[in-house]
């Protein structure tokens, strides 16, 4: 039981849309990641994506529009709804998902869970 | 399904310990609250508590010991473990709790959950 100084474990990885896992609460994992460029169009059938842009700007596409998110802005892909996030310059987001969801939709092509 | 901006919700409502909600995901409550001030030992039994420091900054009063969270940091208080936030100047709080979780601890004397 500590905090979690967001920054400072954004500060020890590189890459893009690879989560790190920084804590847990609720069965969710608590994870920090770093957006550029385009992610894949996919959806989660069970679960409900909570996005926190804590700097930089992320879009999301969505099959109905574009929304455009912010630093200190939440938004939420309810499941089931098919999104892909993209940025056009690098961003951090902190995500919340139930434990296991893989980031792409699919256990196949999802990123491993790595804890940092 | 949009955008939730936290500073403009912040902006709209004054009071301190009287969280609002602001969203929604996977069966917990989204909220924004401001904390100043002492607010009373209590734990959840059924659920881990999480807060994010937006602005200002918490002490987490713990049994075994004062955390100092600032803005930009998270701290998850375990189920069961008795805790007091306290604020010396006001603090803004990203906090996320299952929907109808007594922030008291404590159904009778629980702050409503007010949308906004």
């Amino acid at each position: 039981m500590s905090k979690i100084n967001l920054a400072d474990k954004l500060s020890q990885f590189e890459g893009h849309w690879q989560p790190r896992v920084v804590g847990a609460f609720n069965d969710h994992d608590l994870m920090v990641v770093k957006f550029q460029g385009q992610f894949s169009w996919h959806s989660h059938t069970d679960n409900d994506d909570f996005f926190l842009v804590l700097k930089g700007e992320m879009i999301m596409r969505l099959r109905d529009g574009d929304v455009k998110v912010g630093a200190g802005e939440i938004f939420v892909v309810p499941k089931g709804v098919e999104h892909a996030p993209f940025a056009e310059e690098e961003t951090h987001v902190l995500l919340i998902e139930p434990k296991g969801t893989p980031n792409t939709g699919d256990p196949a092509t999802a990123a491993p869970r790595r804890e940092i």
